[in-house]
């Protein structure tokens, strides 16, 4: 009765597609969902703080299906082996409240995040970048490389991160996906912002850190800021959203408020909601020389967009997909005691 | 990595403990969570509203595990044959914010909910209290008779419902169940009141609905009133909880102002939390004279209860319960993209 999408259907789906193939229908899926933006249900994420991390539930709801993602971010985690962001979500009907999906999504949030990535690059940054730095090579960095090599063209990355490590897995997993990157190490955040048309910061463990500073931010740059996320948490300085010449769009404002870079910023400055230029209700970039800075933070609706993508390519692939007997299912609703019941006389249709 | 407690599994352990001993076990559990109410992350749920019904999300956390719920209520479900509520729950680890078991919740809340009533019961009700009114015979009726047999001697019940073939239903596995019950088939709410120690209502299907009205109100009589939990959704008339001598008990305040029955009532009118009870902060009755009611609307910490103590069940009955791959381990966590390079130079552990 729910379908189950484990991690073992999710590399088997993207074996199948190509990374890039999932992370380009991600985006379409996601562009087409901001467009019908008035018809979902949006509210600021669920957070449950600790000193050492967040736990977080982000639902949403078109009117027809609900989903919801349980994701936690606990940057200490990798000195123990494990992942920093673990995630899965849940897809279900409106009409019944019944689960039908539920789905890993910790490639999935990757996934998903390279895609909004990519998008919004598309609909900001110059038509002409070519040339990405990429700060923070850690768990998600391969994705959104990836992700700005389908949808934009990008050719040339300039890397940096603070453990070399990571630099070294990032151009060895690029090199085995097959994309014609031509890379390059910097020594310094500056050093790889130097001469990047688009500038990604995408580091986990710094608490309003200043990653991005004034002067490596160039006349026309498009920035993708997606590691500040959380009360508390930035990457740039502030004075980078400042700027005379910067266009700040957000995903959705109440949540980015709280959450983004422009949390170090009054409430009146000014933001645009991505939804509003997918609309045409907003220009992404009005000239070549603009900076634009698309302050994400992950919302609700990406995931719902993901879940319903994959659910259908899953659907797609299999006509019998796993299974589980998370919701029961009773010849009469009014007894729910059947299923504790074992006298004869009961009869248990099934549980699926 | 992440234990699965399904349908399978929660049945196994019905079975081999016995109905009424899981609800025991789940009382105890409640009780001694809610004795340590102030350590509790509390929140009002999350509720996500239809024209045909809610979809919520519960969490809570004590500090050193985080749960929460998905949970429906959609009274029109039963005529298509699919159940009013539905629900399953997810047990984490705040340090690491790694989830540790997924559960399956339906029959785990119709257990909690009649253990929650039993324990609110054994603290407010006269402890001579022996007949129970029912009223509303539906998937959670059999349940609460149990809990109430258990845990405070109850060895009447007089039986209402509007639908006929739900009385006839619950009696027939109340007589499989073993539980020596004498039980009398009213032919109306008030019939069934009408010398009742303890008043249980739990129905669902109505809205602002007057089930218990003034008159079926004894002197010394402890109210149950389970099936209003829901803006717009009421059981008691509100004469009821104006009676002078009426002491109502809430779970948690914010909450039971918005869902319960005191929400026909002024923000400023008197309740006590059930937790200042248990803490001997405030009486559960003060004389054999007093109405007590209990305006139930279930809340988070129930459930967080509920999961620790079915996972402690599952974990002592098993040494390998059965896991799901919802979670990815890494040998190196920032290297995520592993999940994805097919290369045969990127080792991957394993995928649990």
């Amino acid at each position: 009765m729910i379908d189950y999408l484990g991690l073992a259907e999710m590399r088997k789906l993207i074996g199948e597609l190509g990374v890039a193939n999932v992370i380009a229908g991600l985006a379409d899926e996601i562009e087409n969902d901001y467009r019908r933006w008035p018809e979902f249900e949006t509210s600021a994420r669920l957070a449950s703080h600790s000193s050492l991390g967040v736990i977080e539930l982000m639902p949403t709801s078109d009117g027809r299906q609900f989903s919801f993602k349980y994701v936690n971010g606990h940057p200490k985690n990798t000195a123990e082996g494990l992942l920093t962001v673990t995630a899965f979500g849940v897809l279900a009907d409106v009409a019944t409240g019944y689960p039908v999906l539920l789905s890993e999504m910790t490639l999935t949030t990757a996934l998903r995040t390279a895609a909004m990535s990519a998008l919004a690059a598309r609909w900001m940054a110059r038509p002409e970048a070519r040339v990405m730095a990429l700060i923070g090579n850690g768990a998600q960095s391969e994705f959104q490389a990836i992700g700005f090599h389908r949808l934009l063209g990008i050719r040339e990355l300039r890397l940096y991160d603070v453990d070399a490590a990571a630099t070294a897995k990032l151009e060895r997993n690029l090199r085995a996906s097959g994309c014609d990157f031509e890379t390059v190490r910097a020594r310094s955040a500056a050093e790889a912002a130097h001469g990047a048309d688009i500038l990604t910061t995408v580091t986990a463990d710094k608490r309003n850190a200043v990653i991005v500073t004034p002067a490596m931010v160039a006349v026309g740059m498009h920035v993708n800021a997606i590691g500040g996320d959380c009360p508390g948490k930035t990457e740039l300085h502030r004075d980078v959203l400042l700027r005379g010449d910067a266009r700040v769009v957000v995903e959705y404002e109440p949540q980015s408020r709280i959450e983004g870079e422009v949390q170090q910023l009054p409430a009146d400055f000014p933001v645009t909601e991505f939804a509003r230029i997918v609309r045409g209700e907003a220009p992404g970039r009005t000239s070549a020389d603009e900076v634009t800075i698309f302050d994400s933070v992950g919302f609700a609706l990406e995931d719902f967009s993901a879940l319903r993508y994959l659910h259908r390519q899953l659907r797609a692939r299999s006509e019998a997909p796993r299974r589980i007997d998370l919701i029961p299912a009773l010849d009469d609703p009014k007894n729910l005691f059947a299923l504790v019941d074992r006298s004869p006389g009961e009869r248990l249709r099934r549980v699926v």
